[in-house]
């Protein structure tokens, strides 16, 4: 979806980021040779038995996928321990959402801002009305309980993230229980996207899936591009009541998840892939606490404490996210704004979480740049005529 | 989607063709063993252009696909002659089919049966109201103009298989036109569904393409999944004028086409696949007359002079299309019924194209079930019971 509010658009004119093609054709640089901190991906790559089913499964192109996704939906049920007909596989999780609205067929939605941009975008792309509460700073952008109350008694369909894009931040399991229990007391469907948990080890891990029996009006959403590193194959899914997951299956367009991400899928879910799993957990960790700290002793830059692949970033004036964006095109690091995000501000921006190496990269592009424009200020104090 | 009406469905539980694991589940031959004349795919395989793009190409899965299709565009364009801003790229035909429907808000749409179900099915997925007009036999299955005419009065939109499916066939030149004038005296959207199209020689194609500037109404639909075997991984796109393009784009969930299938798109478009595409012509031209006459001679079933890489086949009696499908599961050979087509009958299949061995194996499967269905009736002349 193209993004279509005021603000100025550096990197994202589709409206989110990883958008190597109009980064290159806005600093000359290759689609390929960008360091890319603006997409949230695992820095590891996908896992060696991804790669290898696909070098193998090439040949399945010749056939249609299978239209019930019955291999995948096997595998995952087998590994999370849900029933198959709990199970909805999309087109990445932006297909879930649009399942969701359009198979609950919702009128009203809420949204807790800053949130992720398609819950809106694809909400009004279906027709409905969307509601805003704008979580406040002061609750880490958490939506307070009243607030979420108020907004629960209007909508239909109520979006959480969990962790939260572009804050990285999650809710406790006490929290998610209140919230689930009065989308039953309101008549409220409420979309947790849980596209990023899979990035919190699990013993520290809040999610409702375990207890989903008890919330029939709860979608959990997934994804399997962030946390495998294969967006480009697009893959995602659903878990909820039975009867909800028919409802959205309805309006799924035939073939719309592809025989490679169904493969690939599947190949992520084999046991031998855990050790990946515990190492890109241990990695993150790492790296996230190692970004955050550098961020604030060697810029003075505030960050959030998130679980995610990601930081926040609120950058010191005069920076801008989108001055910021500008200064480091040239040097082939793109990072995602975050100026367009309602509650949030002009100066704030997400990075992601990649290995050392990349991070020092980074790290060493914010200095470069930030000297730089001291450097600037000192030689030309006056500023622009004010 | 589900097919939802009364009819058995032996195979086609999902409404299609090609599903090897609904075959697989019912006569225990594992998906990868089938011989599949149940989807319409050319027998060549995908280019090796393409296999190769695919090979070199597997690690951008890492990246997520450009939202905006910029470079498949440039090359689409370049090929057919036709303006950027006059293509939409889709997953696949089928979801610009659901784009067209969403992004023009139709609450009517016409349907010529028989014909692919996904109109209708996706039409009323949309919340629209359709309207079929069935077509006589006697014209081969095409409409005629009074009863366009009327169709085209009460409908906001209307689909027009060209080729056909599953008949395979075509409406002439001047018809075509005919359907286009009348889309602006109605101020009715048209969509010509030229998913098949590619499998005609040039020099013998009817197509609106080179006059789509005089007709704003009009849309054409292609699939690149077809010609160029790629159904795995999902691709077509639609020509239109800028305006439908942009509202129908509008709808489009963000990164719906995979990575891969716009990599493998591109290398379809190159120049060196030039002489893959004659040859697959020629081919499907020499095994279609082939399949034509052997069926008539050695079975005396009927068959419709298509024009695609399928041909539509009436069973003599008693056979039905679900028989024959029982007969030929234990045989490993999959084919598609057309029992559930408005206008067709409960012994009309439709069979693939495919080289000459694997047409050669499925004539000797018909006329081994044929031979054993007779002899059936020699041991047991009274049949079931009357």
């Amino acid at each position: 979806m193209s993004g279509s509010k005021g603000t100025e658009y550096v990197l994202e004119p589709y409206g989110h980021g990883g958008d190597r093609w109009t980064a290159a054709g806005r600093f000359g640089i290759a689609p390929g040779d960008w360091l890319d901190f603006s997409a949230n991906i695992n820095p590891l790559g996908p896992p060696p038995q991804a790669i290898e089913a696909l070098r193998e499964g090439i040949g399945a192109i010749v056939n249609y996928p299978d239209p019930g996704h019955r291999e995948l939906k096997r595998a995952l049920s087998d590994k999370l321990g849900v029933e198959e007909d709990r199970l909805l596989i999309g087109n990445g999780a932006a297909e879930c959402i649009a399942l969701a609205l359009s198979g609950l067929e919702t009128r009203k939605v809420g949204v807790i801002a800053p949130c992720f941009s398609e819950y809106a975008q694809l909400a009004k792309d279906h027709g409905a009305e969307v509601l805003t509460v704008v979580a406040s700073e002061d609750r880490d952008y958490r939506a307070d309980p009243d607030q979420l109350r108020e907004l629960m008694r209007e909508v239909d369909l109520l979006f959480v993230g969990h962790p939260n894009n572009p804050t990285g931040l999650t809710y406790p399991l006490d929290e998610l229980r209140e919230i689930a229990s009065m989308a039953e007391r309101y008549s409220t469907y409420v979309v947790v996207d849980e596209a990023f948990v899979d990035f919190i080890p699990e013993e520290r891990r809040a999610t409702l899936l375990p207890e989903l029996q008890r919330f029939p009006r709860v979608i959990l959403l997934h994804s399997m591009t962030k946390f495998y590193a294969i967006p480009g194959l697009r893959l995602g899914y659903a878990i909820a009541a039975p009867d909800l997951v028919r409802r959205m299956a309805r309006k799924q367009v035939t073939w719309s998840v592809n025989g490679l991400a169904l493969l690939a899928g599947q190949a992520c879910l084999r046991p031998g892939v855990a050790d990946y799993e515990r190492r890109t957990r241990g990695l993150i960790a790492t790296e996230r606490a190692y970004l955050r700290s550098e961020i604030d002793t060697r810029l003075g830059w505030r960050t959030w404490p998130g679980e995610a692949n990601f930081l926040l970033v609120r950058l010191a004036e005069p920076w801008t996210a989108s001055l910021l964006q500008e200064a480091l095109g040239p040097r082939g690091v793109m990072i995602r704004s975050c100026a367009m995000y309602e509650g949030l501000t002009a100066g704030d921006v997400r990075i992601a979480v990649r290995g050392r190496a990349d991070n020092e990269k980074l790290l060493a592009a914010f200095e470069e740049a930030d000297l730089e424009r001291r450097g600037l200020e000192r030689r030309n104090p006056g500023g622009g005529g004010r």
